[in-house]
């Protein structure tokens, strides 16, 4: 279901669910900042407002961001690699949630307190942000932007947390919520995650031998470089001059695995190792999974391209129908296409996925797909393969019904707008104009995944918070604080 | 095999194969100049160097064209499709040829002469255009740009050709090579194909009436239009108040169909009716025909996405080895992605396309590609399958071995860079570091085609020219004349 | 007066009168390119819509051009200048007029024709363009543009021109209007005037002994060279490996000079020589012989800066009374600074001339400006010297009324929108809201030029038109065409 | 002697003396944006780099800025302006220092704290800021940028700091240096400055009787309101709903004025009331000072335009030599102007000042220029005077001679780089190759100025610096403090 259109937000057709971000950070490479660099480049699906990269050579870090792809805000003939080039390298790739989309909440974050310059790049969203920002407000601290990493680091300029033996693990337990996080340090790097895991961070390692994190494996792959192991939750790993040393800022007995399974659902690459386990792989298993559970007599499954594509050739393979394409997807549609009105909206997202009618005409179809978010989109992909002569329609979905917010990082429209909110299966099956529908269970979703079923975050099916979520002041906290300082980036949003 | 990455030009890791144009256009709807915009968007796989769209309000014609893709020249919030905005529209979009990338070749061509105003669109490659040149030059007109278009807007304007019985007719008599044309007129457009409909085109008509013509059928399915027709070889079709008529310039007799079949192995986007029959259907023959003249013993069978897909699909079904995911695409990567050095730009083909290892390693491989030109990027990808952990990989290519340039209008590499020049299969085989190879045959790929063998252009493979190309100055003509107009096109280019 | 500002074009704020264009050349310099790109912005002044250079190395002409300002298009970091680096340029500075402004009407114009490639700058106005664009037309000739310096492409192009003795000089015969042309074949630079020497255009030499042609002759000052002699009137000089030749068009006794006098009074820049005398000189020449002519018991002489100041020391010189500076201009505000209504249109009014309060308050004022056009912006700064709270304001103009329309090249508005139309003194007096007006005599403007009176056109003050103007289609004859080329440049204008 | 051009800062040309900002502020005003719009156009002389404006609608501050001039920053259907439009707001333009040009730096800045929202303009520089930042930091704050600025908030987010009587008064008496600054909170402005008065600051008053402050009373004239008086030194004015409140953070005895009165000799604007004072006025008086000081025997006074031509009038007026434009200045000559080496940048110099040689043939000249920093540029300005045949030169110069750094906010090249350290009045004629050199004696320049002699800062002409240095880390603080947080700012350069 990679990048469905929303016929919902006004007149823009986007995305409807949005990770927040994508991080790599690597050691001790002459090629730090380039290597950096074709990461963030693997992990552009990861988010595409806004990137940037910090580099230190030793004693002082310089930061570069712009908003816009990896390929804009480093663009070629603009020299800037050239001008970070160092031995040490950490970079982000983020999505913006509305209103907050402005350099100044882009990342890496770069600031000075008493012991020198840090520059910080985070991925997920922490639940207790706003109340530790009344806090230090309180203290007397100031903000300037609306990102939750702020308050990371005004945790780490305070004085008496330098005291402790392990001042940022110190700084850590304060956190709630989910956290992937890269520290650059004058002279070092350090990754931490919190003690559930939620997010994904990795370990790997360069053929040369430097170290490298990074939020999925592809990155790995960009580089050339191999997967060693995730950064545990709970774990802070430092990478220096003397190489990998790990510590952890929580008692082990305390970390209980909450990952997100959502990232194998939907928002992580084919090919990348997320909590330890191959995400096509998986997503194939799904697909089987969902045969299994629903079966269907048809001519043909087909998948919407891209990311219900390995579930549906697990289902092909499990039930015996063959797989065809029955879907084309475009690249060529950006992100800012905007259609005036509704019937001119619908022709844009027809243009966006365009049907082969010679594969569905008088063919009963199995679609598949990753998730239903609104419905609305999908719906309106049912329909062009109605109008293309398919005699029956199956929806296979390869995750649970979406039923509850997340406040760990997703981004997903109001409850209320939720397909699977107050509505039975027969209501969706009618909703979305189809023959049948079948969403995958749970237990058949935790069945087919490596780790045991109480290490994965299922909230946005089950309503089940691993991470009490009451301190929360709303869903993304940082959006009660409205502050709108926009720049000129203008020439970033063509 | 879609956008394949080449290391050989320079350090820029950009297609090895480049269509020339796509065409667009519609008379007689309100929303022309919108649909226009949806229609060149639908087609924008056919070029992406420039966009351009003239609209007409029945006495005068206005043209915007710009450097860049069509949401980049045609971007959100310019107001540009509002000032267009009239009844009538045609539009283009294309690929330039080294050295002639800049906008006064771009398209379409806005010119005035006795008759009023004309705007030109074309999509192929005139072997003629330089004898022309230089006798229109001998007669005293000048020439502004090195586009194939300029000679024949000269054609139409010369008082001779106008006392014929149709000026236009006339015109494209004297013209040799490939051509579809789209000419707007204050009143109306025609539409025109060479006598042996190298290139494609085609009618439709949308919900309310209105006739269209595009290169390709996607273009009427992004807008919502039914397929009528090809506008045959030899064909002008008019378009204006009173409907669609058509004429033919050629006597019947004198047709001889040579469809470029590239356009169906690789060019045409899979949902296209091209040449009457669709581009995926017929891709899936040729992967099952492959699968019979080159069957072998593996474990799975993959594509090279996204255009090897389709092959692969028919390859595995014929047969009956899985069919499965080994490579990931990035749609991320630019074309103008640049890596500095060997090592680095060996990165940047990775990073294009990512192997998921968990689907290879310790596989036997069957590797389905639309066709190879150079060899040195699917070398490159044999390579990191290899490196994936594959045990055997066996190379298919449903299409015959390149062996000889294009005159027509595609623009390969020189002879002496095509991997199947002077190589026999077992060469190629070791050149690409596989265990074994297969290319469809010739009478295998015409056999799955649903036109007469001899309807179709097979020089690349046969180096049977069907049109004399003696007298051509060179494979593009135009590339004789060299005429540096450079603009102050920066902004494009980011 | 130099850049006043207007009230009347919808809410945009720029120039009345307009130059068509700048022309530099240089033959066999090292730094021919580098130079021009000097010289053409040290004529900046004569247009600000477009720039372009052409470059030849002897077999093969560049040209590069875009909208905008000369350091906009040959920005710095792009390179520009050094891809056309050789040896012998031209360059074209022009302002374009409403509805025409696009990249495709910008010069140097570069064609091929059979002679092979021809680049073709002008300054200047044809009145038969019309004329003669439809006799082309309907000889087979096309037209891509709307400039004026097309047509002569096409005269240059036409075979029978091309077995006459001299068929530059034939050409040239065939037009009528103000022309200062330079044209660069692949291996020389043509620099050719009307027989009437309307624009103005001279030759000077670098003390390396390159010769450089130039509109003014400010250009030669800012490369260091040294003024030659003007280009004559009917003369055209030949720059080549072999040094400067020159010959003659029409018989001596054909040409009869007309200068335009209006460079003198606006256009021309201060340090320039013009005709043969320097800018600055004459104009203070002016302002005394206005003293002469229309003296005033007041208490300071303040010039309307930049182009009031000569005049307005002249007249406090012959006058007696104090020079001083009441206005202060603003170099920041650009010609596309905006202002939403009337109300703010004022301040903008006052935000590009401010007073200097101090200066006129309790004061007796002579005003000094160059000339009037409409007059709504000198009574907005009248008022703004009464609100100052100056005691008598005594408008001097170094120029007569202008009562008529420019066929040769100036940009007036129509004679309906002049001041001095249908207005006798008086009334003008009343409409400018001073205590006393005058305007320098057409004798006394005269007696004040090196050359003698009748060597000068003089047509905007006195209607007598010294070239035919009732074969001109309307004033500038190719707005009669329309022709909406328009491209990509949103970029240019910010 | 406005803009200088400097040949020794590697190849680009740009001002020896950088002021660092201009301030402007409105409330109770419909027009408020517009209006600031307006002010920051009229106070763009004092800073180019950047630009930006923070309005509030009472609860909420939204604030707008980027790199470049203001018509860059709020360019013309950008639709900036009507997204801030609210009645109230500041604004600010800025020069940069070298290394820190960046948008992070850039101004108002916009905060939260535990009071809320606060946007913040500063003119000026704090000394004692490094000390400030150390103190903050080792309490535990965090720092984003190298602005003076962002310690002024954390001084004002500091919880002990808010239970003082006039929290802001007190923050205010923490700050050493030179700071004239604007405060917006979501409901009122305050205006401050400094207890010395270093940097002007005055208020004003619309027609419709709202407030406005602003550096320079040109900004009032831009928009038609009063000038009322100064802010004076130690003051604090609040703007609000009630009109406006006057307070002073110092006791009146503490007050001793030092205002910069090189703010007269140079920066501000000629019709600008700066210290009470007309600046065009006082610079006439101090060329008038200079013919009595050191006349001379001579043909005509010619200025170095644009700041050096009020005093050449007042030079020409006492001494009865006739005062003549020598030099032309062209305004389209930009900042950002690259000459490749030496010969060329010698040719950019010329471009930029061009010399009229009529008047300076064979004359004696008197060159009155404002000041002379490195004297390099001046020596080129000599120079070409001699070509164009000057027999005698008499530089003249409006103030004493340069030759102690400023810690208040000029920023001078380093003391080594100044003309006239370590060298006697004979030493810099021969420098500059002149027959004779005058600089305005100190007694002459103050005994001109309306204030008395102690009321200003004399200290880069006699070292005296009226606030102790000892406490400044170095000349800017802030400089001190590497932090290269570079954005994506590319178009805004160009």
């Amino acid at each position: 279901m990679s990048e469905p259109l929303s016929e919902c937000d006004g007149n823009e057709v986007f995305p409807e669910k949005k990770e927040e971000c994508g991080l790599f950070g690597i050691f001790g490479d002459a090629d730090a900042v380039q290597k950096t660099y074709f990461g963030l480049h693997s992990l552009q699906h990861r988010g595409q407002e806004a990137a940037g990269i910090a580099s230190s050579d030793g004693e002082f870090i310089q930061c570069y961001k712009g908003m816009g792809n990896v390929s804009r805000v480093f663009r070629t003939g603009s020299g800037i690699l050239e001008k970070l080039a160092n031995s040490m390298a950490i970079g982000h790739v983020r999505y913006s949630t509305a209103g907050s989309s402005n350099v100044e909440n882009s990342q890496p974050m770069l600031a000075e307190y008493s012991r020198g310059q840090v520059a910080v790049a985070h991925n997920g969203n922490l639940i207790n942000a706003g109340l530790l920002r009344d806090e230090y407000e309180a203290y007397g601290s100031i903000f300037k932007c609306t990102s939750d990493t702020e308050i990371i680091v005004h945790l780490l300029a305070k004085p008496t947390h330098q005291t402790k033996p392990d001042p940022l693990g110190h700084v850590l337990n304060h956190l709630q919520g989910a956290y992937s996080l890269l520290f650059m340090f004058a002279d070092h790097i350090a990754a931490a995650r919190d003690p559930y895991g939620i997010k994904p961070l990795c370990i790997g390692r360069t053929e040369q031998g430097a170290y490298v994190v990074a939020s999925e494996s592809c990155a790995f792959d960009a580089i050339g470089a191999e997967y060693v192991r995730e950064v545990e939750p709970g774990e802070i790993v430092r990478l220096d001059a003397k190489g990998l040393h790990s510590r952890f800022f929580v008692r082990r007995g305390d970390i209980t695995p909450a990952h997100c399974i959502f990232e194998h659902v939907y928002f992580s690459k084919q090919n990348s190792l997320v909590f330890g386990e191959n995400v096509h792989v998986l997503r194939k298993k799904l697909g089987r999974q969902l045969a299994r559970e629903y079966p269907v007599e048809a001519d043909v499954v087909i998948p919407v391209p891209d990311s219900g594509t390995s579930a549906a050739i697990g289902y092909a393979e499990q039930s015996g129908i063959p797989f065809d394409m029955g879907f084309v997807r475009s690249h060529y549609v950006g992100r800012t296409f905007i259609a005036p009105d509704q019937r001119l909206r619908e022709m844009a997202v027809r243009l966006k996925l365009a049907v082969i009618k010679e594969v569905v005409a008088g063919k009963r179809i199995v679609v598949v797909d990753d998730s239903i978010v609104r419905g609305t989109t999908t719906r309106g992909k049912i329909r062009t393969l109605r109008e293309a002569g398919a005699t029956e329609i199956h929806m296979r979905v390869s995750c649970p019904p979406i039923r509850y917010p997340c406040y760990y990082g997703i981004d997903f429209p109001t409850k209320e707008e939720l397909l699977a909110n107050n509505r039975d299966l027969d209501e969706i099956k009618d909703f979305l104009e189809v023959d049948s529908v079948g969403y995958l269970s749970l237990e058949g979703l935790l069945s087919c995944a490596a780790l045991p079923a109480d290490h994965y975050c299922t909230a946005c099916w089950s309503g089940k918070y691993r991470i009490p979520i009451d301190i929360a002041l709303n869903k993304f906290t940082m959006e009660h604080y409205q502050m709108t300082m926009f720049e000129d980036f203008s020439a970033a949003h063509e």
